[in-house]
C-alpha cells in the first residue's frame, strides 16, 4: 500500500484541479477525497497506460512511477472519509 | 440539468456496486456521492460511447437515455456534499 504522506507531498502537481483537499476546483474534475485506493490506482494506471484518455491526464499521469501511483491513491483515499 | 426524484428511481440498477447512497459497495467502483455533476455525465457518455471500457459499466451505461444520465448524475451529485 502507498505512503500517504508521500503522496501528499505529489499531490501538488494534482490541487489545481482536484483541490490539495480532494475537492475539486473545476466542474470537469472529479472530487478524489475518500475515494476507495483501488479505483484511484486503476484511473491512474489506467492513464499511463493510454488505456483512458483525457489530455490533462494523460500528460500529467505519464510524469508518474508506480510508487507515485499507489501514494498518491492512499492520500486522497485517506481524506475525507465518510 | 437532470432531476434527482428520477435520478433516484434510476439508481436503484447502479446500487449493488456504488450503493444507493453513493458510497461504494466494491474496492473496484468508486464512490459517486456529492461528485461533480458534469464529471459524472462525462463518465456516462464516455461509457456509452465506448470512449471509456469498463465491462460492468459498458453493459450498464448502454441501457441509459441522455435523460437517465442526466438525471442519475444529478442524484448522484445531490448526495453527501461536503
Amino acid at each position: 500500500a502507498g505512503d500517504v504522506k508521500a503522496g501528499r507531498a505529489k499531490a501538488t502537481q494534482c490541487a489545481a484541479c482536484h483541490g490539495i483537499d480532494g475537492m475539486s476546483k473545476l466542474p470537469e474534475a472529479p472530487n478524489l477525497a475518500g475515494q476507495t485506493e483501488e479505483y484511484l490506482v486503476k484511473a491512474l494506471n489506467d492513464f499511463r497506460s493510454g488505456e483512458r484518455k483525457n489530455e490533462m491526464m494523460t500528460m500529467m499521469a505519464k510524469t508518474l512511477s508506480d510508487a507515485d501511483v499507489a501514494n498518491l491513491a492512499a492520500y486522497y483515499h485517506s481524506l475525507g472519509k465518510q
